[in-house]
């Protein structure tokens, strides 16, 4: 009987257990801290604390619940043993629910009118067709390409970023580092969704705002480190950004004080632009570990060197 | 030469001249009061002064600029000519960009998310799959049907009310009076995009807003005179509806200390959802203008005894 090891830091993933268990009978699943942990061989985690991955000598697999792999790649102790992630299509719709609101929201102007109606100021701003509108993805990955799809199918002007050329119908692609410049000097709504790599932490810096169109504006939904936040601040005072809907930060929660709670023509939403559901995680977690234990090739299985 | 003039006792019209004369330089186009307007035989209106139609003598067509013609057909001195509507499918996109907004903005608790970020509050809602959240929409015509479609593409459970029995792919539809308390009692974002007419005026009342899920939501974006505002008022202040986003109103610009401004938990918008373009009314009006005189079927003609 293979045991799996539930392991977080900050997050109870206690109620995991059960759908693991629906997918997948024929399991034990544990929690990190108990005794009957130490001989699991499959870790399940989501920001597991330094070494705890290190401590199971018979640990085959190491399962992120969701779609990004930087909390447990973080580890310099983490053994070489293959680290999957859980990639699946209503994940993805979430995210495109959550930018495609973030995106209208700027298009129409809702931010300037909600902000009017506290002044009781009935002013109606122009409606621009959405061809004129030009959103810019960074990372068009399994979520990336998704939300840049359905933004092209609503007639925004999109365009994307990734490290490799990539070709999807109707959007303009940048690559690589020399890609990057050219790919923001056009972009009006600028979407990060990359994950979280040494090449990528700090990549949301006054640099790249200022090679915006100037009042652009920010969807940050990739991972707190990519951001700066002073520069982000600075870009917001002075209106080179004149809007920004942020939903991931380096600490996370967004302690009580900070400034971002309270900075200018900022949204500050509590890291939930997508989640995959417990359903989800419990049915790929338990066919990861079927074919694990089978020796079958493993799905969604991160390249450690590259960090994604 | 045909000569059309401009009416409208509250906005001005006369940026729409230049998009008609582009799209047919053969016309004449004056403005309301002018002395030259008097034999004009084409009236393009939006709220015109009551009795202003009656006056031309030479009247053959009377043409809206926009899709609803209740801001004309309230002239009890109407005369007997065609009275044509713009229906236009970049309109019918505005709208869907709006209502998807509103739509995606109660779905995914931003209006919870955005007050709890005055209060530092880092609360994360639970993310629930849309074919679980019940979206109806009320008006299943050029623009109803094209925003519930959009919104059944995007996962969420539809339901349409209209006067005739429909049929919408994946969409399930009530008809008539008697179809309104089923349609409305499984309904839990509640879309107005109904025409005004004596049947659909105060249709948004007490025991509408009662027949929905409790706690439903409202996106009024039909006229403003469907709307009771005292029950909506009440509504909102008991939490029946928990929720409005409403963009028109029966005084528009919505006078500054009425009481909608300040609304529990209402976002009034100034109705911006969605207009034709100058454009593409110039090209409607020009086109009907040019089917009048050579005795060709006019497009988008409304019934005037019916009220849309
Ligand atoms: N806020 C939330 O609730 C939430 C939820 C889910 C995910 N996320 C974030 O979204 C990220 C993306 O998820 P995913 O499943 O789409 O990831 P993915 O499939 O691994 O795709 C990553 C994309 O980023 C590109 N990329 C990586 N490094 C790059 C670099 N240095 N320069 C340019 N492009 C680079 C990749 O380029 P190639 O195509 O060339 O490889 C790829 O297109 C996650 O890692 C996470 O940070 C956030
Ligand atoms: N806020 C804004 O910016 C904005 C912009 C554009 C339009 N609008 C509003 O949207 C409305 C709809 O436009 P449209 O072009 O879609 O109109 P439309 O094509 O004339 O369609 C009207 C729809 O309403 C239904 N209907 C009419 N009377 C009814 C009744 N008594 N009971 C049940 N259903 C009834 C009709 O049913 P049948 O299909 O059976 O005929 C039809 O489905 C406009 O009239 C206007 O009020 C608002």
């Amino acid at each position: 009987m293979t045991k799996l090891v539930l392991i977080s830091r900050d997050f109870d993933l206690s109620h995991l257990a059960p759908a693991i268990l629906r997918a997948a009978p024929e399991l034990e699943v544990t929690l990190h801290g108990r005794e009957d942990a130490a001989d699991a061989e499959v870790a399940v985690c989501w920001n597991p604390p330094v070494g705890a991955i290190a401590a199971l000598p018979k640990l085959r697999l190491v399962h992120s619940i969701a779609a990004g792999v930087d909390n447990i790649l973080t580890d310099p102790s983490l053994p070489g043993v293959p680290v999957c992630r859980v990639v699946d299509p209503r994940h993805a719709r979430g995210m495109s629910e959550f930018v495609t609101w973030g995106v209208l929201h700027f298009h129409r102007q809702l931010d300037r009118v909600i902000s009017n109606q506290r002044d009781e100021n009935w002013f109606r701003p122009e409606q621009r067709d959405p061809s004129t509108c030009s959103v810019g993805v960074m990372g068009l990955g399994e979520i990336g390409s998704r939300v840049a799809t359905d933004l092209h199918r609503r007639g925004f002007a999109v365009r994307g970023w990734a490290r490799r050329a990539r070709d999807l119908a109707g959007i303009e692609t940048f690559e690589g580092s020399q890609g990057l410049e050219p790919f923001l000097q056009g972009t009006e709504i600028l979407v990060c969704l990359l994950p979280l790599t040494d090449e990528t932490r700090g990549i949301l810096n006054a640099r790249t705002f200022d090679a915006l169109r100037p009042g652009a504006k920010l969807i940050h939904v990739g991972r707190g480190e990519h951001l700066v936040p002073g520069d982000l601040l600075s870009a917001l005072n002075e209106e080179r950004i004149s809007g920004a809907i942020v939903d991931v930060f380096p600490n996370e929660p967004l302690p009580r004080g900070d400034s971002f709670w309270r900075a200018k023509n900022m949204i500050v939403t509590p890291h939930m632009a997508s989640v995959a559901s417990p359903d989800t995680i419990g049915l790929q977690v338990a066919e990861n570990v079927r074919r694990l234990v089978k020796g079958e090739a493993l799905h969604n299985v991160v390249d450690v060197a590259q960090g994604y």
